[in-house]
């Protein structure tokens, strides 16, 4: 099945009691492609301003991307983020932001990418997200982000666009927030009667949970002992994730558990360096020795 | 295997979202002998005051549970303990405590007991807990817990306990506090360089982690939609966990992670209503009904 991708391309800085990183590659689309095209193919679709130094995604142009709906806007700046993470790194604080390009209209979906069979929104306005679906009125499966922001302010908006998509990606304060339940389990049947036929609500360091209509999944965080910089793992494992599911075809329950844990995996790899220096370099055998070493880690009697 | 306990019988009063007890029974010893007299005969051992009703401890004498360790002092008073619970339930909110008895003496070991193999000493100064341990010289197996306040004021009495047991068990943010490591997995491994073969690290709804020189496990909590109240889950996971190696008689890394299991299990049945209400009802049967379903809920390929 063809994977679509809108979000975010970034110039990041990230500070971490591990060293820092100035001016590198990120945003959501970027992660989200390079993990999800270890499993598919990916159409990106994102904006960049006339900033941008397009040398920068050569790393995606070795992968399975098509970057053919990256538009560079002339007179637009590229959106810059700055970010540290200090004690358990769970969160990070943002230090500056530049929306820039962000701040404007939507990136173009390219006419050839129209008939695409799965398409992640990832996190930006609501109303956004909801012109970008409108666009894909043939897809089998439309899984979006979202963020507290959207939440907070522009709650109806998110209702419109909750009740139009089949998945919902968000972290686990996100899932508390919109639904106004501390019990992560009724909050993901508290997303279910919003629209979406299923949640995935994710826990860092302490994994994710599946609940749809038929299932209810838990999944432990591969538990790496090198904790680099976490910025992008959230995306990643959105990518990995429906990564699989395209390569499959698939989304139902034990397909959906099966990606999830390739979403678990790859973050895994990417929190263990700055960047998306992992994810350029990881191969489909680390992945898998790793998903080895999460069932057996997993496993009792 | 004998098991015996060593902690607290206290009078507790507890407030959460979904309503309050007063003056019901509580205490470490009493969730932990509870859980763990599902799967082992436990020798119970505490102290309380002569304003103890000693009815109150009807429901431990209907199980596996000596409790001639049960010292009533004259004189003294019952420990007594009442807080408040919000939000996501993670942490309690102490409203006041009343040491009496606890701040005393420590609970003498009828000489009976001197035999036991199996070990558990739950929370007190680690001065105490030391005192305790030598009166074991033939245990197979010694575990104990700790909290925050030891961790800060008494390290040096804390490392000498460490370097004379077998096992500890602790919440994560006491190990991240104890070693100074925000990573679990690193926290895990730095506790076992302080003397324990084992470390099993409690994350409350996010489960639990085993860390020891064979082995790492990760475990999810049974994901219950019903938090009524959180008060002694810790004990009586600790209590399951126990009570399910003594009835094997063994702690090699399979039955350590069958041990956890149980625990999760089992205090995800305490934490659906007040006190130790679930312990006095909780049947084997239901234990391994929900045992088949935190297993089908936590599989993948």
């Amino acid at each position: 099945m063809s994977l679509l991708v809108t979000g975010s391309i970034a110039i990041d800085s990230v500070e971490t009691p591990h060293g820092r990183v100035d001016g590198v590659l990120g945003g959501s689309s970027v992660y989200f492609s390079l993990a999800a095209s270890l499993f598919s193919e990916v159409r990106l679709v994102g904006v960049v301003g006339e900033d941008f130094d397009m040398d920068l995604l050569e790393p995606l142009r070795e992968k399975r991307i098509d970057t053919r709906g990256v538009e560079v806007r002339p007179g637009s700046k590229t959106f810059r983020w700055q970010g540290k993470y200090t004690g358990a790194m769970n969160e990070a604080e943002t230090l500056d932001v530049e929306l820039n390009v962000l701040a404007e209209h939507g990136a173009e979906i390219p006419p050839d990418f129209a008939d695409t069979d799965y398409v992640f929104l990832a996190n930006t306005h609501p109303s956004l997200q909801r012109g970008f679906a409108r666009q894909f009125p043939n897809a089998k499966l439309i899984v979006c982000d979202t963020m507290n922001l959207w939440i907070q302010n522009e709650p109806d908006e998110l209702r419109r666009i909750l009740s139009a998509i089949h998945g919902l990606v968000l972290n686990d304060a996100e899932a508390r927030l919109l639904t106004g339940q501390n019990n992560l389990v009724v909050a993901g049947l508290e997303i279910l009667k919003m629209g979406p036929r299923f949640a995935v609500i994710k826990k860092g360091e302490h994994g994710s949970l599946l609940v749809s209509h038929d299932d209810l999944f838990v999944l432990p965080a591969y538990p790496t002992q090198k904790t680099i910089d976490p910025t992008g793992c959230g995306d990643t494992f959105a990518g990995a994730m429906m990564g699989y599911l395209a390569a499959k075809g698939s989304h139902d329950p034990d397909t959906l558990r099966s990606a999830m844990a390739r979403g678990s995996v790859v973050s895994s790899f990417v929190i263990e360096s700055f960047s998306v220096e992992a994810l350029a370099s990881v191969t489909i055998d680390d992945i898998e020795q790793r998903l080895k070493q999460l069932q057996a880690i997993a496993r009792f009697e």
